[in-house]
């Protein structure tokens, strides 16, 4: 089976190709694709060189599957190509995932969505709004959501190999740099990261609100299917090189201790607790699979809110082994009926 | 005119010296106290060398102020001391802050409170209760607050010295330290703090919740005179030296527009607005006076409802400045009968 990866060069690219080859051993075959300036590099897959092509026209047929990592552009431009020729679509990027017709998913909370495709695309979440739809989905489930609030510390990762290089040159070049408030050239980031926090991720949109502000609050909503929950993101940037931590407050529906609280979660596939009095650490969850959740605890002024601490590996779950579950569910239909 | 420094070697102590000097004119002669490690060792004032002595009775004779600077347990053992021989103390320990009758103080917001201290005692508040007190004081007279909800993102320097050695240590040793996690020998945190998120600040304390958590609850009630206001904090520890960062949502009793709360703010003695559409960074704020307020947003959803960041320099405002800037007080009242 071949399966054709648009962004293979990047941070969530290689993870793609890494988590593909560890989980999906039916994958013999892989067409690597990327920007134009990474054409032409070479990429080992399989224990063999593969080179990095362009995509065009032609390119993704006999390909099951395609999964993008190349920015909206690219997935405006190639996605309806990818499904025209047959593969199904499954893609990182922002530009499909608030179309009615994309589903947008998170295996572990609504992998009933997989199946409605129209367009041949399903849309892989923001990185954040990923690892929060899990233990936010098992307190819909025990207890109904009426509010939610984030504050994120992201790391530089989440802007890809230009945000891990901006922050390794800021880091290495001590009192280089100064010309440029120490900010390195080509960052992806409007300030120096490192040694930093920047209260900011993505573009400004209106109201004062960013991009990324707002893509947690719309895709959280298409996620756990409720189009009109109250949700507030504030998105802040801070010098770490993988790992998206989150502070959620969570006004729920009706009581529920922490100890059940951290049960539900708990018993969320996906999510595990973190029962440690300091809580999760953004170094324990880089390299991991699980969405880790810890410093669950209860409000103590006002009824039925809850407070946690949710860190994942925004390259892995919140990325590509995200997308990488969602190609295995789409694997597993084969022979059920489901057509691409 | 005398003032003593106890815990005068450590980051705050030191910024307190520094502060005092620019500042107050009239102060020309200081007592310089620490801790047992640290006595003994030369420090310079006013272009001589001043070596760091002991507290013992009888040390704070003469000195119109004591500022204190040295943890709970010496202020504990030595505030009433010096209080006892005449000197005013403005204590920068958590030790006297909820003691009815200890003022706890951020001049710009309850000046008035001063004047009360039957015990000679004022105490300065938590570093990350001050900087957030200004932008709530502004919002409380403009709107009323009816709830307030912090997550911080808190330097190195916060936990002092033995912070900012764990942190430079980290970031140094690359991959030495390996058989500790990563982390620093002597470190005041509990996991390597270079490259990752702590999402804990102090001890834990009942239902999940930490003492830094109490403490921005606690003092931010007291400074406001709200004794009652629901108030939530998410408390973590970041990659950055000096500089706390605070993401905060506050549900006011009327509406305002961001425009009007950011003009209340901005007219608020000691804050300042940040109109960048990044918001203020720690790195800008590290050496500056100011607390600098950004990213003033409405709720999408909910009404009255507002967010917005916060930063200033843990080791000035929200903490040796804001001393200082009560001794200022303090020393005004001369000739104006108020008794120490």
């Amino acid at each position: 089976m071949r399966v054709a990866v648009l962004g293979a060069t990047g941070a969530v690219g290689r993870a793609m190709l890494e988590i593909l080859s560890a989980r999906v051993p039916d994958v013999d075959e892989v067409t690597l694709l990327a920007s134009p300036t990474s054409r032409g590099r070479e990429l080992s897959w399989a224990g063999r060189a593969r080179t990095v092509g362009a995509p065009e026209a032609g390119c993704f047929r006999g390909c099951r599957l395609a999964l993008f990592s190349a920015g909206s552009g690219a997935s405006r431009d190639w996605a309806p190509v990818a499904a025209g020729e047959g593969a199904v679509v499954v893609d990182n990027s922002s530009a499909w995932r608030m179309d009615p017709q994309v589903p947008l998913v998170v295996p572990e909370v609504n992998p009933e969505r997989i199946r409605e495709r129209p367009k041949g695309i399903i849309a892989n979440p923001n990185c954040s709004a990923i690892q929060v739809a899990l233990p936010l989905k098992a307190l819909r489930d025990a207890a109904g959501l009426r509010r939610v609030i984030y504050a994120t510390y992201q790391s530089a990762s989440g802007a890809g190999e230009r945000g891990l290089r901006a922050l390794r040159e800021e880091r290495d070049a001590r009192a280089g740099l100064a010309a440029n408030g120490g900010r390195s050239d080509g960052s992806p980031f409007p300030a120096r990261l490192a040694g930093n926090v920047i209260p900011s991720v993505g573009s400004p949109v209106d109201g004062g609100w960013t991009e990324e502000e707002d893509k947690m609050r719309a895709e959280t909503r298409k996620i756990l299917d409720m189009p009109r929950l109250p949700i507030a993101a504030t998105c802040a940037r801070v010098p770490v090189a993988v790992g998206h931590s989150v502070a959620v407050t969570v006004e729920m529906e009706t009581p529920l201790s922490a100890e059940v609280a951290a049960r539900a979660i708990a018993a969320q596939p996906g999510a595990c607790v973190d029962a440690r009095p300091f809580g999760p650490l953004a170094l324990d969850a880089a390299g991991t699979d699980a969405v880790h959740v810890g410093r669950i605890r209860l409000d103590r002024d006002l009824p039925n809110t809850i407070h946690f601490w949710v860190v994942a590996d925004n390259l892995r779950k919140g990325a590509a082994l995200n997308a990488v579950q969602i190609a295995e569910q789409v694997l597993a239909e084969a022979g059920s009926g489901v057509s691409a």
